[in-house]
C-alpha cells in the first residue's frame, strides 16, 4: 500500500513537471531530462512510469481533463438551470485556465495537433456530449428556442470556446480571457433563447463572469 | 535579374516543401534535412535563404497569409453586402484549408503558439480588422443590428473560426468542415441580424456553402 501510494505520488510528480515543461518549453522541444529534472526524479523512474514523451502528455492530458470535468460536474450539481450552467462550465474553465498549470498543458497539448499521430479527440467529445444534454434540458426548461439544434449547438460552442481561449493566449496571453469568453455568451444569447426569455437571461455572462 | 527569378523559385520550393514537411510531422520534429530534402534543395541553399527553422515556418505563415488574404481581397471585391462577403470569407477560407497545402501548414502553425518564442497575432489582427469593417458596413446597410459591437462582433467570429477549423481538423480530418462552418453562420445570424431581415437572410450559410 506505501508503495502504490508512493507510486502515485511519483506519477504526480512527474504530471506536474512535465505540465510545467510543456507550457515553458512546447511539447516538440521538451525532453524527458527537462521533465525529470522538473519533477525531480530520475529518469529511470519516469522510464519505469511512462515509456515514452508521447505517454507523459497524454497523461498530462488526461489529468487537465480529469481536473475541469470534475469541477465541470461539481458545477452541474449546483442546480442551476441547463443554460446559466452552459454559461458558468465555460466561465469555470476560463478560470481554470488563467490559474492551473496541468490545465493550461493539456489544453495546450490537446490544441496542438501535430503533436501526436492520432490527434486527441476525445476530451471534446466528452463536452460536446455535456453540451448537447444541457442544451436539450435548457429547451425543455423554456430557455432556449426550441428550433436550436442540441447537437449542432454543443458542437459549435465547444470548438468556438476552444478558438476563444487560443486566440486569448496567442494575442495577449489570455488577459482578455474572461471578458471573451463573456462576450461569446452575450453574441450567442439574442439567437439561441426564446424571445420572451432574453431581457431575463441577458445579463446572466456578465453576472456570472463577475462571480468568483 | 534571372538570378533574382531564380532565387524566388528556390525560395517558394523551400516554403512549399516546408509545408509538406510540417503538415506531416509538426513543427517540433522537423528538421532542416527533411526540408531540404522535401524541397529539392541543398542544405547550404535552404540555409543562405532562411537562416534558421523559426524563419522557414514565419515565412510559411506569411505565404498563407497572402495566399488566404489576396482570396479574401477578391471575394470583397465582387460587391456583395458586407454580411454575405463575411460568410463568403469563412467559406472561402475553408475551402482553402480543405484543398491548399501551405494554407493547412500555415493556419497549423499559427494555432501551434508553442513553436515560437512570440506567437504569431499579425494574421489575427489583419482579420480582426477585416471583419471590424465588415460589421460595419453591414450595420450601415440595414442586415445587422445596429446594437452589435462591429469589434466585439470581430473577435468574436474569428476566434469561433478558428476553433471550429481546429476541432474539425482533430474530430474529422477536416471532412465536416464545410458543414461546420455553415452552421456556425446559422447559429450566430438570428442573434445579429435586424429581426425585420432575418427571413430573407437566412438561407445564405446554406447558399454559400453549396456555391463553390
Amino acid at each position: 500500500m506505501v508503495k502504490q501510494a508512493r507510486a502515485q505520488l511519483t506519477r504526480e510528480a512527474i504530471v506536474a513537471g512535465a505540465a510545467a515543461v510543456f507550457e515553458r518549453q512546447g511539447y516538440g522541444s521538451a525532453s524527458i531530462a527537462d521533465i525529470a529534472t522538473a519533477a525531480s526524479v530520475t529518469k529511470g523512474a519516469l522510464y519505469f512510469h511512462f515509456p515514452s514523451k508521447d505517454d507523459i502528455a497524454r497523461a498530462v492530458i488526461q489529468r487537465q481533463h480529469e481536473i475541469s470535468f470534475s469541477a465541470g460536474t461539481a458545477i452541474m450539481e449546483q442546480g442551476y438551470p441547463a443554460l446559466e450552467t452552459m454559461i458558468r462550465l465555460c466561465a469555470g474553465l476560463a478560470g481554470q485556465l488563467l490559474s492551473d498549470r496541468i490545465v493550461q498543458a493539456g489544453i495546450r497539448l490537446t490544441t496542438e495537433v501535430s503533436n501526436f499521430e492520432r490527434p486527441v479527440a476525445d476530451p471534446y467529445e466528452d463536452w460536446l456530449a455535456t453540451f448537447e444534454t444541457l442544451t436539450s434540458r435548457a429547451i425543455d426548461e423554456g430557455d432556449v428556442d426550441p428550433r436550436v439544434e442540441p447537437a449542432i449547438l454543443a458542437h459549435f460552442i465547444i470548438p468556438a470556446f476552444t478558438g476563444v481561449q487560443l486566440v486569448s493566449e496567442t494575442m495577449t496571453g489570455r488577459k482578455d480571457l474572461r471578458e471573451r469568453v463573456q462576450q461569446m455568451w452575450a453574441i450567442l444569447l439574442p439567437g439561441i433563447v426564446r424571445a420572451e426569455r432574453y431581457e431575463a437571461l441577458k445579463g446572466l455572462p456578465e453576472l456570472i463572469a463577475a462571480d468568483r
